[in-house]
């Protein structure tokens, strides 16, 4: 293997597949980067078995400007942390690499000259194999939206490993995507294609679907899904996600979702994210992060609440509209906060159903999401 | 105690105070900020007993625009964690102080209510006394880079205290800051004053100087230095930070710092330090950090590093002059790159007096600083 290529595509491909690798894992040749080169270009492969990512760096640009000049195919696996810092770090754009004996690599740049332990890439693992696949395209700024809108309520409890996954569910015409961890529940739908989809349903970690927003540029166009019985392939430009489906059943949630309310409350995002915030600084300091919201007379809104070693704070906020049974509730305001992160609507609707029952909160910008908080029990 | 106070006012003195608070405190009422309200404005003070910082807000500024309106002056001692971020985040720029009883105090902004529960002021230890004292003043800029340019050699270690200090001395007309862990040593000087200062020695922690740092902004003006037996007070603009000097004896380091060199390099500031820190990439998987330098023909610097795991790495730069006897030296790259981080030279002198002996650092623009690191055995 013996080839010249440009350092900035270098250094973005192995950006995007280093954050497959996991530093935990004991298997020594995953803590590589895998690098095929043909005369067509180089692709980097990284996995850490349940995550495999690749990326293509093609020979040549569209413009037909040279990226890679090609002396000799071949492969190798190189220490991905060294490769990975190093690359960035060297005088030349021109990075000139090849291969000796006994997997070892030379890389050269400028004046600088490093010699690499490298790794038999026979030994790398196969990238999955796709079979029976179904597909479907969304736009990457809507796949990555949706992903922020639902990851924050996964489970990072390992004993309900089905829970620290996202639930994917294409229907003909909609996509949605679900998570939960028994104590709140995100929901975000959006249309997707023509409407002639086959049914697609999987789960996959959330830890992975960040690190698949990380790779989703503001310019990476269409995201290509692509899901069989055991894998899901992200595609994103030119990097490949293949995902591992998580074992197991979902658990229903449509039946906890309550559709008619007691009350509704409509309020200004910014300001009830402002009042909540400010009750969680002493609400924190109990480890139950508890808040009350109470509703009153003309419109106001109080939030409080109290830390026996700090004192309590109380506020007023005046909603858009307050309709059917005055509310008395409380719950665990770090989930809510983390709802009202990811509403960009300027104004949010929240049902209630009883002190006892689920909140429901949903931004009014007629946006297809749906938040779920259990309430509090509390004796006052 | 009641006043109505503009909260960028407040904040600002909050966070300067705030960072002489020792979270792992024991004493309770170290936990809380006190705060002292007269008619001629507010003064915050915070302590951890080695250091207190006290913060001033003049009930008006200059200009005579109100920033404070005292109703009832008054002390309490309120939770500062909490109150630091609570002020931060009050919904208007008015924000309403007043006790209740038992030490409580009610903050009131907009439609936000806090009760806090307060200590008693008359338990909050006293600021220390300055008797005898000596004075100096010298520009905030200046005391700035002092500080950065020395602190980072101080010692971590706790069974050397007095090591985990800088070294101050006040000649009649020069200042000179010193700190050393025994492997390394960084020191610089600047004039001071007219000449006829008297003269002047302590050592005060380098975790202290780091936070005076950080109250210390550009528009700082002058800094005032005033040293007693015990304590020595620094006032930057109405802040004041009072440290307790390090017991001890600070050792006699003039010694072990050679005059005249056996070679001498003057190099890139900006080539060594990318050199040694793509060197470091390898040599900090070995725990010495170890890296070799040798000089050639022809002002030729080869910079080299390896790890047993990963491979090695070896690069060429050219000096700018390289004089006396060739070299060929190890030392601690993470020590080189420390130094090379605060020389803002372009260009620095390297000198050495043989493979066991110091390596001295200097940068060539005529600031007057100097940086030590003792090289590292090696066997090759």
């Amino acid at each position: 293997m013996k080839l010249t290529i440009l350092k900035h595509w270098l250094n973005e491909a192995m950006q995007h597949v280093s954050k497959a690798i996991n530093g935990k894992n004991s298997l020594p040749i995953l803590s590589g980067i895998k690098m095929d080169v043909t005369a067509q270009g180089v692709t980097l492969t990284a996995s850490d078995i349940d995550t495999t990512i690749q990326a293509t760096i093609p020979a040549a640009t569209e413009d037909g400007a040279q990226i890679v000049t090609v002396d000799e195919p071949g492969s190798v696996v190189l220490p991905a942390k060294l490769l990975v810092e190093m690359i960035k770090k060297l005088p030349k754009e021109e990075v000139h690499i090849e291969t000796e004996v006994g997997f070892a690599a030379l890389l050269k740049s400028g004046k600088t000259k490093i010699n690499m332990v490298g790794m038999d890439p026979e030994e790398f693992p196969a990238v999955p194999a796709l079979t029976e696949e179904r597909s479907f395209t969304i736009a990457g700024s809507d796949i990555r939206d949706m992903i922020r809108e639902t990851v924050f309520a996964v489970s990072t409890q390992e004993t309900s490993p089905i829970l620290t996954g996202v639930l994917w569910q294409l229907e003909p015409s909609k996509l949605t995507l679900l998570a939960t961890d028994r104590h709140r529940l995100a929901q975000t739908a959006a249309e997707v294609g023509d409407g002639d989809n086959a049914l697609i349903k999987f789960v996959v970690s959330g830890k992975m679907l960040t690190e698949l927003n990380k790779v989703i540029a503001d310019d990476s166009g269409d995201v290509e899904i692509t899901a069989t019985q055991s894998q899901v392939l992200f595609k994103v430009g030119r990097t490949r996600l293949y995902c591992r489906i998580l074992d197991g059943t979902y658990p229903d949630t449509s039946k906890i979702i309550p559709t008619a309310f007691k009350s509704e409350l409509v309020v200004s995002t910014k300001a009830i994210n402002a009042a909540i915030d400010r009750a969680f600084l002493l609400a924190r300091e109990e480890k139950t992060n508890i808040v009350r919201l109470e509703t009153g007379e003309d419109n106001a809104v109080t939030v409080s609440s109290n830390s026996s070693g700090l004192g309590s704070v109380s506020e007023q906020l005046e909603a858009e509209s307050i309709t059917g049974e005055p509310v008395r509730i409380s719950f665990n305001s770090k989930y809510m906060l983390d709802v009202l992160k990811v509403i960009d609507s300027e104004q949010l609707r929240i049902g209630f159903t009883g002190p006892m029952s689920p909140i429901i909160i949903k931004p009014v910008d007629g946006k297809d999401s749906l938040y779920l908080i259990l309430p509090y029990r509390t004796t006052n």
